[in-house]
């Protein structure tokens, strides 16, 4: 049995070989999260994805149906001095402002292009409308595509001159490749517009096209030289925002969260419709309150506010507030 | 270097065993689409397959890109007499008339509960309108899909005597199996109800809810008894069918196939759609022209209109139009 002994101790050399691999690949990933701080935010994560993933746990969920759930602004990149969507409209303004020379004199556009962005925006929603539709529609989904790739490759923030895609929180990518590695399919349902997202989501957070849920204006498919293309059209197809959330949820995806994460009055449903879809559930607000390395904002702040009744469900429901000055080790993949 | 020689042959051994496996795999897999019969159109699946997915091929595409796209109602399972969602929609109106004792006297309610479907229908798109929506709204999503599921699981075809999920057809199933195992991501796009197919196509199709794209109506998100549901609306929210597939497509999925599947002029678009996606995209159209085993029909059917303009648009763009007679050596499962 020279050969039966020997074949036994190559196998075993090679076990050895695959354990030393395993092993070093246990030590990763001892901490999938070592942006976080330990604490109960941490904590409930962990626990969350160990009772749902285990086979034995009386909470097991099986791997289809781990549907997580993240809204994007002020949950998985920022959002201050206001939407980055709205600065990438703001540029466009004055990109296409040659084009229209109408604009000098008519609100919101003067003020815009005359630095005066708080006037401009004065008009509250309809003045917003009216800059996200001069923006947004009028070409087609390609064009759009195009224009989108240019500006997130190229603008930078007002403060901190990063990129945009720069301004992305490291503890919530660690959030995001923690819950793929145990079988979990992360979807972004977010207020901001689908088509300004699904040009970088999959290179920043691997999140595919197909799992990005936003709002979104009509198209309209028509023929141009030849070549079918589909035209945005200056209308509001949906709104993925507060009530619009778990109805986009039920249409684009078609199941239940699991777990879901958000910042702002906007997530509210979502959490409601994720925390009441079974018992086991993960429910997390991120809570912007360090005005040192990002920003304090809550009650009071016109972009992602945070109530004092949001905050006072999260309580009562049992919901995780994050604290981004106590629970975060680090903010930006940027910081040293 | 006795042990490093018996390692090697060790090695070797293992080797030879991973080898007879791999063959046997091979041999499993030389034929993936065993239900077609060899020609055009099964050699055009298996050539796109491969200059698709093989890395030296010019045309090839990588993994996330490779997104394709079924038709349901007549392309993966049958249509005949008529859409099993009307077929659905009859048995509840039959289900809900003691509810509804003014449908007595009022159509198309009432010849439908007389038994004489014809007349109901009649009354055409307004009539199916109507009859869609007093079956389809004013429940909660859950209600509605438990009904679906009670229905999908008991109801029999009217002529074949098979439950619905048994009228699929074979060589498509194959075909499916055969594009995910080559890394693509399966999607339906049909004009059928969303949440109509949602319940059961994971099951009988492999494909999971959130790859199934479809007609559908709002739904609202409401509080009742403390727990968050959404309602469905007696209104119509999207209809994806003819223009509506390539803007469902680019809203759902965010992405262009790079192979769709249809049967009839409401998938025209969709086909156009996918083949102006690049070079190397696989187009293909079920044709009915089988009568003796399941149904021959086409230019002048009122259900899966298969038009002479699309017969010619196929021809003219090289689109595979696949004959259930001559193509498919089996059409159902349940077929010896």
């Amino acid at each position: 049995m020279r050969f039966g002994r020997d074949v036994y101790r190559a196998c075993h050399l090679i076990g050895l070989i695959a354990g030393l691999a395993w092993a070093t690949q246990a030590l990763a990933q001892t901490d999938p999260l070592p942006s976080w701080n330990d604490g109960p935010a941490k904590r409930a994560i962990v626990a969350f994805v160990n009772i749902t993933t285990d086979t034995a746990s009386p909470k097991f969920v099986p791997p289809a149906e781990r549907i997580a759930t993240f809204d994007n602004d002020g949950t998985l990149w920022a959002e201050q001095p206001m939407y980055f969507q709205l600065l990438f409209a703001l540029d466009r303004v004055k990109a296409l402002a040659p084009q229209h020379p109408e604009w000098k004199s008519k609100e919101p556009f003067a003020s815009l292009l005359k630095g005066d962005v708080n006037k401009a925006l004065a008009g509250g929603e309809k003045a917003i409308a009216e800059i996200v539709m001069v923006t947004h529609a009028g070409m087609t989904t390609e064009q759009f595509e195009g224009i989108v790739k240019d500006w997130i490759a190229t603008a930078k923030h007002p403060k901190t001159g990063k990129l945009f895609t720069q301004m992305v929180y490291q503890p919530m990518l660690e959030v995001l490749a923690y819950l793929r590695a145990k079988g979990f399919k992360t979807f972004i349902v977010s207020g901001g517009g689908i088509e300004f997202m699904r040009p970088w989501t999959e290179r920043v957070y691997r999140i595919p096209p197909e799992q990005v849920v936003g709002s979104s204006i009509k198209t309209k498919y028509e023929i141009r030289d030849g070549k079918p293309v589909l035209v945005r059209l200056p209308a509001i197809d949906f709104i993925d925002d507060k009530e619009g959330k778990p109805v986009g949820i039920n249409s684009r995806i078609g199941r239940r969260p699991i777990a879901a994460f958000g910042n702002s009055d906007g997530d509210r449903q979502m959490l409601e419709w994720t925390q009441a879809s079974g018992s086991g559930r993960l429910m997390m607000l991120v809570h912007h309150d360090d005005a040192a390395r990002e920003w304090a904002y809550g009650p009071k702040s016109k972009i992602g506010t945070f109530s004092d009744s949001l905050m006072a469900e999260a309580k009562a429901q049992g919901w995780i507030v994050i604290s981004m000055k106590h629970d975060w080790k680090k903010i930006f993949s940027f910081e040293p």
